[in-house]
């Protein structure tokens, strides 16, 4: 699977790589570039991961996203076990191609995070009184 | 500048960094955690860029975005010279504390892309054909 977009072109000089039409990904010496997840409706931040240059191929192949699991050091097709899969919507890059942005929609019961909640980032920074705490959203 | 908040505490047990209330960034190998830094009003994704401890407690501290900008090595208060400077409306973790949400307003022009984008994230990935370019937007 995933063959007919691997591999990628290497990156070319800065100006191609910034307003060229040639998707040529900067992943970083650990193989991997950073991948935003977002909600295709809302634009809510999902999630944070990773994907290398299979991920990126087998997305693009399948319209559903793939990334890289850094703990477990395998390819992961999110939701093949939770149900939680993610269709792919709209994919962009950043100007200098080393992060991805993935606008989906998410199947199952919608949900992103391996704590059961919608999205990731379920915690606020605050600072109160020279202190800083998490709070609950 | 920024001495109140550090150093942040070391990260606990897997049950205290999901769900307590301590702030405890996990760092990379090279000293970074990753930030998604959205507008606060649309959740526009605006960049991808990456903290050390130290931007971090500054960001906290002045209530303004502050990076570590790894291609010039250094500390980047983001704006200080094009104006484009991002007020702190929230700033959430993410379940694991390796990556933060900062949702900002831009002053200045509003940009924030040193292309001269609004965003950074200015190109589509399309999918023709069995061929993968680049569209702007």
């Amino acid at each position: 699977m995933a063959t007919t977009f691997l591999p990628f072109p290497p990156p070319g000089p800065k100006a191609e790589l910034e307003e060229g039409e040639a998707l040529t990904p900067r992943f970083g010496p650990d193989g991997l570039v950073t991948c935003v997840t977002t909600d295709a409706d809302t634009n809510e931040l999902l999630m944070v991961a990773h994907m290398n240059a299979d991920a990126l191929a087998r997305t693009l192949e399948t319209g559903e996203a793939w990334y890289w699991s850094r703990s477990r050091r395998e390819l992961w097709h999110k939701g093949a076990t939770s149900g939680q899969v993610q269709a792919l919507v709209e994919m962009r890059v950043d100007c200098d191609q080393d992060a991805l942005w993935l606008r989906v929609r998410v199947a199952g019961d919608g949900g992103c995070c391996h704590t059961g909640r919608r999205s990731c980032f379920y915690r606020i920074v605050e600072r109160t009184g020279g202190q800083v705490l998490l709070r609950a959203d």
